[in-house]
């Protein structure tokens, strides 16, 4: 099965914490110390994964581009999620809640909006299979391991995805600049889906078509917009604070 | 007086627009075409600045580690605000909104942070001189542009100026991982600092100390933290909610 190799302290920690990929080998740079370092190194023995110590030279070749801080890992693929599975996953939220993502090509884009994703109790990232980004060990880096938790979900087509959603009684939002509702004015309490596009041009014209709203973010400048992974992450936590506000109310 | 190099096509773009620093004069890569650049041109021509053409490895040279796309600007410095003049902004928000970031170091989270302050109302940006990130032509980049319209105020003592600020019945409120105070329960209505820490350690304890509460962002895993530019992106938004809806319930 294929390799990959994860590189730095948050993805090989985080993939150590979340056991849910394959862990081959975790190989630490010789003469290298440190207390984190010295945590993921305990932990891993506890769960029988091998670690062996390599030159900072070797683990630089390995490890390629990204800056790996002493530590790597050779992993199997991350394990991705079903769309039915995630569907089904109320978290903390009780109604699910979902991110999709159309056409987000900066791995550094990606991986902040799993990051944040991950933090704000988003149940499943569903990304496409084409044009898009895919959840690399460098988008893993990106979103400080936070990739190793998420549930991913990787589809082949985006609207059949959001029909099926809204089979399902979900209600999916598109954000969009030139969206007619308002973000505050957005009621995102029930089982939803927060369609993000990708950095140069937002969301394809069908996938916004088959939204059952489209949201802008207010803004006070009209010169300017927000970032991708920004807009994104001003959209899961207004549903955050929606979803928390109405847990208390039925409380 | 001291020449920068701004890269790309948003700040020349917005440093044309904004009118604020001394452009001095602008080159476009020879045989470059399109219809921003065409429009930066013809801008600019109306406001007497000098479009000379060089050659695109001229421009590579000039600009260095900037990507240029086909444009750059030599310009003076970027005009800085003094604290006064931002403390009597009051922008679309009435009441006046300002954000202070503590030892900022990454060049990318302070080009996010000015990007969202400019779209959030925020109406002056309060940075220390020493230890942060300067508002350099790579930050103007990373801000697309933003930059050239942001009030920014550099200021050798930021405990100083919470106490400033504090002196004209400004809140001071430190977005920080320990807050006792849950964001979306804090009061953001009135004249407001969000003060956001760097990306390694937050807030220092001597900053926390002198804000009048610290807030926090509820996330549902704890395994995660959010970045230091989603974290204040967020809470900007949530004060710009905030002060949306206290106007509507004025008018």
């Amino acid at each position: 099965m294929k390799s990959e190799i994860l590189a730095g302290i948050h993805p090989v920690q985080e993939a150590v914490r979340a056991d849910r990929r394959e862990i081959r080998e975790i190989m630490v740079a010789a003469g290298k110390t440190g207390r984190r370092l010295a945590q993921i190194e305990q932990r891993a023995r506890k769960a029988r994964i091998r670690v062996t110590r390599a030159s900072p030279e070797a683990l630089s070749a390995i490890t390629g581009d990204l800056r790996h801080q002493g530590i790597a890992a050779s992993v199997g693929p991350l394990p991705l999620c079903e769309l039915q599975d995630v569907m089904a996953s109320t978290g903390e939220a009780r109604a699910p809640f979902l991110l999709l993502l159309d056409q987000v090509l900066d791995p550094h884009n990606l991986g902040a909006l799993i990051r944040t994703a991950l933090c704000a109790g988003v149940g499943g990232i569903i990304c496409p299979r084409d044009r898009a980004a895919a959840p690399s060990p460098a988008v893993s880096r990106i979103s400080a391991g936070a990739m190793e938790h998420a549930r991913m979900v990787i589809v082949t087509n985006l609207v059949a995805t959001i029909k099926a959603l809204q089979a399902e009684r979900f209600w999916v939002a598109g954000m969009d600049v030139a969206g007619d509702q308002s973000l505050f004015k957005a009621d995102f309490t029930g089982p939803l889906a927060i369609a993000v596009g990708g950095e140069e041009k937002g969301l394809r014209p069908l996938v916004k078509k088959h939204c059952d709203y489209l949201v802008s973010i207010p803004q006070v400048s009209a010169l300017n917009s927000l970032n991708a992974s920004v807009a994104g992450a001003v959209a899961m936590y207004e549903a955050f604070r929606q979803r928390q506000l109405n847990r208390r109310k039925e409380a």
